[in-house]
């Protein structure tokens, strides 16, 4: 099988596994409790916190753990709200991002920012909408679907623009910054003071760490109200009996995704654009062929349907995502008349794993919101798979890939015509 | 070492990680996925569910996971709340049912229901205090710190009994019966039709199943609002990626529990028995000891200090908790003149971990309110120890304890009439 959805889903590393495996039967005490042994496992876990703060260049403290991103976002939105506080999130955002956003409308009102047609947040809309009631602005790191990075630094500064001026006014609404780098863990640089991000929310199983274990980087000085109370742990932001296993395996993951970020986004970069290249060159190519096909083989009435379609497949492939400020792993491509669901069951029937729009969505049977926004048309945007290259991927399994990828989309393509 | 805190947590069973390991590296696919590998792991993870419904009486759709005890408790209390809501805890719940319940001031009346001097509900009490605008009553199961087990079906009546006033009444008011059952899977009846509860917390750490994993029984019918909002995971009320392999780890670990129960209800009751006879007969000897020492070594002002003291040390020893309707597993006991933290300290240095009060609360240096609501003088409280059996705990320890426990607390009572 050839397994290319990493950016849904990622084994676990053997040597995160190896760093956790003490935790499960041996120093499983409670952290909280006062003897030694229990005491060790603190020590352990804060060990682990404190790795944790050094790969994203934070203090400590700083890091709440969490047991997933779609915790993490949702402890991010839970920023006191104030009469007509005011959030703004981008068009792309994940789900997790949008309900979070949504959710409570008592006292919120939700701005969304424009985004181009490579899926770049629009500086100026955001300007615009950042206005004195504005709390909180979240802007995913690097897009889950079409691997678009945003400018977050560029993001920060309009942030800090508004904050000087409330600052100069005597306005003391507070506004905070929050991304979402679930995506960007092992290709993206993840230092917090870098980015100018207040609070950022990574994600263990994306990373080849543990499944529902997350983070959320709390800037020292911002106010949030925990989600989930009691024990008081997490500085009291997040209650409950800390995951100490999955602390330890999460600072294990990152360090390693941190290590081995240069050489992947270069050797994943290359296979990626080398998939690419091959694409485009196939589907001018299976276009014209599926155009001759078609008129040879079609009925009054399906060359009529054929013809329409063919002019669609003369436009051969478009990619989706920015050119240069995109994820090296993940390559989103839509092509006019195919099916991405059905391709994506043809694909897998012949042994190859890619996505359709987000695995969340896809399961909803929706359309992307993310294509949508980037302004595809409902054929592009149904006709879009995304394959998103991981670790364990290799310059093999790219070749072995080639092949079964371009007949099945043809193959489609022709269903498609003839159906 | 001797480890006497299970209570507090729980190693995993070697059979509940053989059950998780091939979730970690190889069947890592998210369950949203449409390739068969991803469907695959969505279908264990269903089989999960469905073999935790059947060890609990419930229907797999009832079973909503969550990371952790803590989580669960804050979701049973996010029923929809209306104006002058009233919501019922007994005045020995844990520290997150404590939190949960009085988070939400704005809209909510927090009533605490007596219990009597072993830490049964005070049922009239209940009675009393469930008017009509009470939405949600929250009993413990089994207490964490004296063990002491609830008449969960009692309750329920109470509760089936107004119910049924708001139905003649043709009140709409809602009313849910949720329990914190962490500390009862593998010693009491989880059958929730038998217990009669609308909600019910379950903890995978506390029955040697993962850490910070949980899962909220929630009886079809019942309207919440979820905690988490995203993807739309687990009906809804928890969304995230799913920790596949901490659902079939704890699906596993309560399995095995259910199986080794009555085995183990009786083992550890008889260990726990002998243990508590012990102590009984030695600190009845002890007092008399510590007086004698105390006349012989004393000056002028020690010894009247210590003549208090030693009135005090005669009462011997007070076990905590209901004598019959307790965890077989949990002995809790006060011994005036006490220093109950100095002693697990003092123990914990000849190699045996015991506790005072819970974790939770013992790390943040407060008296425990559990031993305060069953009517316990500050002396007693503070001079309380709990010693909780696990599945690794053997005769031959409880043999190898007792000395040391004694030789320790006598030398502690000693030590503090002397100071």
């Amino acid at each position: 099988m050839v397994y290319l959805d990493y950016a849904a889903a990622t084994p676990m590393d053997e040597r995160v596994l190896a760093a956790m495996q003490p935790y499960f039967a041996e120093k499983f005490h409670n952290p909280s409790a006062v003897y030694l042994a229990a005491k060790n496992v603190r020590e352990d876990l804060e060990n682990a916190r404190h790795s944790i703060a050094q790969t994203i260049g934070a203090r400590p403290a700083e890091i709440i753990m969490t047991a997933g991103a779609t915790e993490s976002i949702n402890l991010a939105f839970n920023v006191p709200r104030l009469k007509k506080s005011k959030i703004l999130i981008s068009a792309i955002e994940h789900e997790a991002v949008r309900a979070a956003a949504t959710r409570e409308t008592l006292f919120t009102r939700v701005g969304i920012v424009r985004v181009d047609k490579h899926g770049r947040l629009d500086l100026d809309d955001l300007e615009k909408q950042l206005t004195g009631e504005t709390i909180l602005v979240s802007i995913g790191y690097a897009n889950n679907e079409i691997g678009t990075v945003q400018p977050l630094w560029e993001i920060a500064e309009i942030v800090a623009t508004e904050r000087a001026r409330r600052a100069a006014n005597s306005e003391n609404v507070p506004l905070y910054f929050h991304t979402d780098a679930s995506q960007a863990a092992g290709y993206l640089d993840l230092n917090v003071a870098r980015l100018g991000v207040d609070m950022m929310t990574l994600n263990g199983g994306k990373c080849y760490g543990p499944k529902q274990v997350g983070l959320l980087y709390v800037r020292a000085g911002v106010r949030l109200n925990p989600l989930i109370v009691g024990g008081g742990q997490e500085s009291g932001l997040r209650s409950g009996t800390e995951n100490v296993a999955g602390a330890i395996g999460f600072a294990r993951a990152l360090e390693i995704a941190e290590k081995k970020r240069k050489g992947e986004v270069e050797r994943l970069g290359k296979l990626r654009d080398d998939l690419e290249k091959y694409l485009k060159t196939s589907f001018t190519f299976a276009s014209s062929v599926l155009a001759k096909g078609a008129d040879i083989t079609g009925t009054d009435s399906t060359i009529a349907k054929t013809s329409a379609r063919t002019e669609l497949a003369k436009k051969g492939i478009k990619i989706n995502g920015h050119p240069r400020h995109r994820l090296p792993n993940l390559l989103n491509f839509s092509i006019p008349g195919l099916d991405g669901e059905r391709a994506v069951f043809a694909l897998d029937g012949r042994g190859v794993a890619v996505a359709t729009g987000s695995a969340c969505a896809a399961s909803k049977n929706e359309r992307s919101h993310v294509l949508t926004a980037i302004g595809l048309s409902d054929e592009l945007a149904d006709g879009s798979l995304r394959i998103s290259l991981g670790r364990p991927t290799t310059a093999a399994e790219i070749e072995q890939l080639k092949p079964i990828l371009v007949e099945t989309i043809r193959e489609q393509l022709k269903f498609g015509a003839e159906s």
